[in-house]
């Protein structure tokens, strides 16, 4: 943290996700945005980055490496900011596909004796259950890991784990998001995340596709993905902090790629039994004009301070979303 | 905590809240409730007390203190059960009223020279004002205490907070809550609380109603009690967080006291402005089926649990429900 308290914010990847953060960083008086990477380059301020100027570049030359004048080229930008940046925290707001991509990625943070706050809004289970085994090194290693940080799991996951306070037993954690998003193009690693959820897709293929595949499919089904029992890691988050089994939670929703308007509130309902035996459902549902960057991104920040106070009481290691109540950003 | 790990816990008061935390805490294998202390009395049993005896005590006798053979009578009750009980944390199920009791009970707790964990289900801004003096005094005492940990302030606040994250600015956070009682007799208290919040009464005026005044009111209106505007903690806590103003927070609820149907869905809604400039709001509703009880005593443990997680780290001092996730307990 800075002399002033302001925390010093990396961002790593800057598709969707990564610009939205910047643009939300940007009035923010608690943070400052001073670094980002992308996989050609990588871009540092200490004073602070512009926005705009950043998602210009990326939008006219394709790398944050060309951003004038903080910008530097790389192949290795990530490992090269981590050396030259002051950060305090980062957000990895990185492509979940190749799965193995965010432990990789907490590996290089550990074996670089950097010491802060991770946070990421991943996706997948196994991509957490890869996080678990890197527990004891992160806390070896000073970094306080903030995992499943955005929406579903996230925002959605951690009113579940409240939800369930009201209960004796849970039954069901049931997970319902609907997206819209009035061009796929400016979340292609996200799109490309939710077409591996698709019957007779995986991981491999979806992110082998290429834009114009993607185009085909999605003119298919006329630019909606529905999407059912997804390998979300709601489930394995809500099962480490002893809420249900993973196999009571399950996470689907409609993606319109085409509409920004949701197809569908996205919510969680909590089933269970009260101690006098009644059966009931709590219900968090999201108002309809917020979009998947708000919803993904506020709560990753939100985590990252809490995360920030973790780590000034010198508590490390890797933390869920459902353990630890996020803080607001001002 | 006792060697195998298990959590404690001692209940002061034991009218409908103090009765349902015991009914509650029966079937959990993490705690263990050992203690109780009403007006007149207390028990204490280090291998855990009996609910459904403890219950019928006081429905024929008055007082948990004539409970055989772990009860005593005294008109220290609270006092004396602290020096012989070897609790982990206290859940405060007490009087809201006289509305400094709460912070004279932490006062106790804090000259004992007692350390663990306190959790409270207060209502009223003014309570969380007085504990507030006592911040430091209740760090340097070795005390984690949770306030405002029931349902509202509690598990819609905590709502509210999560919520929050979605947005960059919050214009208005409103809690609405529906209660339906069977009874009023089981919840004296409580009711009186309430009726305190209506036009033309006020704290010492409705805890000076004789049962058969509060009656006579009841009959008025046909035994539901609607209350708007109220002072309710649950601002203090929001704005102690930084989410929003205290003004920003509202507060008000039906209450039908003859009729264990809910008159409505208790809800909270958080209406916010988010970074792209789209105003929107988020939605946490209660299941119909779960009881006060459930939704006050419930959470009340979860951050009981979360208190003593905090409490084994050496981290003293008084915390809100917003601030901290609660845990589950099983």
């Amino acid at each position: 943290m800075s002399a002033d308290g302001v925390i010093r914010v990396g961002v790593l990847g800057f598709g969707g996700l990564g610009q939205a953060a910047a643009r939300i960083l940007e009035p923010k008086t608690q943070m400052k945005w001073i670094a980002v990477a992308d996989r050609k380059g990588y871009a540092y301020n200490e004073a602070g980055l512009d926005g705009d100027a950043c998602i210009a570049t990326v939008r006219d030359r394709g790398s944050v490496g060309y951003v004038d004048p903080y910008g530097t080229l790389s192949n290795n930008s990530l490992q090269e900011l981590l050396e030259k940046a002051n950060a305090d925290g980062y957000f990895l707001a990185l492509p979940n596909l190749p799965n193995t991509f965010m432990a990789d990625v907490a590996r290089m943070f550990i074996h670089s004796g950097w010491r802060g706050v991770l946070v990421d809004a991943l996706k997948r289970t196994s991509a957490v259950e890869q996080l678990l085994q890197l527990q004891y090194q992160l806390q070896a290693a000073g970094i306080t890991y903030m995992t499943g940080c955005g929406a579903t799991p996230g925002l959605l996951t951690a009113a579940a784990a409240l939800a369930a306070q009201s209960y004796a037993e849970i039954h069901s954690v049931k997970i319902t998001f609907g997206v819209g998003i009035a061009n796929w193009e400016v979340y292609k690693a996200t799109i490309r995340e939710d077409i591996a959820h698709l019957p007779g897709y995986d991981v491999d293929k979806a992110s082998q596709m290429s834009d114009l595949q993607v185009e085909a499919l999605l003119d298919k089904t006329n630019g909606i993905l529905a999407l059912e029992g997804m390998e979300h890691a709601d489930d394995i988050i809500l099962e480490l902090v002893g809420i249900c089994d993973r196999d009571r939670v399950t996470v689907g929703g409609v993606v319109d790629t085409r509409n920004p308007k949701k197809p569908l509130s996205t919510n969680v309902k909590v089933t269970g039994r009260t101690f006098e035996g009644k059966i009931s459902t709590h219900t968090f549902t999201l108002g309809d004009e917020t979009s998947m960057a708000a919803n993904v991104c506020g709560p990753a920040f939100g985590y990252l301070k809490a995360g920030k106070t973790l780590h000034r009481r010198g508590i490390y290691g890797l933390f869920s979303c459902a353990e630890i109540m996020p803080q607001f950003v001002s």
